[in-house]
């Protein structure tokens, strides 16, 4: 890798934190040179302007949120196993904090909503991929017989993000990860409940 | 009321739209001045600083979230019935715009969770009251044995505010009231199947 683009990497890792905690209003261009220690210059060899680093470091978030949902299927045997393990990578980020400042899509969907069109539709862009790596789980859980053949399931994968999105909320905002592990305990029994053939 | 007292109440109406579109960073005090109308001289004459009309616009939007909520409850004879009519106060929210930025607890928590303790305190007293109006409904619905006796009703409380909220997000990150709408007869299954005494 050339080194100017280790260091565009580098701004881009170092400021998806800053904005994923700070907001993307929160955050300022002084404190993305101070947290990635490249002077101002050196932002702007790779930059237009703070807009284009801010969608770079959410893409950037993005892609890790997907990573973990991708590794935490590994190793899974059932669709009801996948949507917990899918589950269970929201708890650690709560938990073990894997990820600064939390989910990137709700973060940046509630940041954006009422004001900033292109970061909007980056978030709605996002939340869709999460919606259909679900999907594809809900379906091949119907396709198989696990689950039932009468699942709207773009409604249940809506249903499932909302609960988790909500308890991340919670969790983060009280300091403490009950809240976003008694909603997956909830998804658990809807799963259990609503979804399984039995 | 004294012509200062109402200029003051109209700077922190106009300011918490602002702040609950926008959020706590984003609207700056020249949006407000011109928003409001009232000059820069005029505002400092009731507001020390910025985080001074946050924290009062804040307090306003919450007053406003519960008065809602007060409002839902009337006419309503079960706490089956209670607890939906509070989840269509968040449908209102989104098809009928009732609080321009949606539900201001959701959007301060997201905003102040990882950088501003004096927010994030307002915030967290905000949804213990939003925690506490709807404890009171399900423990009166154990009481007198329409639901059933071995719920756990905080738990059961911050499930339904995470679905809430979680569907108020979707949908105003998809402009669509659909998910809300799914949200909120999820939550209608889970009083059937969970709550209820049958």
């Amino acid at each position: 890798m050339r080194k100017g683009q280790i260091t565009k990497e580098h701004i881009i890792r170092e400021s998806a934190a800053l904005f994923n905690t700070k907001g993307y209003t929160g955050a300022s261009l002084s404190e993305i040179i101070d947290r990635s220690g490249v002077r101002k210059g050196g932002i702007y060899n790779h930059f237009e302007n703070k807009d284009e680093i801010a969608l770079a470091a959410f893409d950037y978030s993005v892609s890790r949120i997907l990573d973990f949902l991708s590794k935490a299927l590994e190793n899974t045997t059932s669709s009801k196993e996948r949507l917990l393990a899918i589950c269970d990578v929201y708890v650690d980020i709560i938990e073990s904090h894997t990820l600064e400042g939390g989910c990137p899509i709700l973060n940046t969907a509630i940041e954006s909503d009422d004001g900033h069109p292109l970061l909007k539709e980056r978030a709605q862009q996002a939340m869709k991929v999460f919606i259909g790596r679900l999907k594809v789980i809900v379906d091949s859980g119907i396709n198989n017989k696990e689950f039932r053949n009468n699942i709207n399931s773009e409604q249940v994968c809506t249903y499932i993000i909302a609960v988790i999105e909500g308890g991340v909320m919670l969790s983060k905002l009280f300091d403490d990860s009950k809240y976003i592990r008694h909603c997956v305990s909830t998804v658990q029994q809807y799963i259990d409940g609503q979804m399984l053939n039995v």
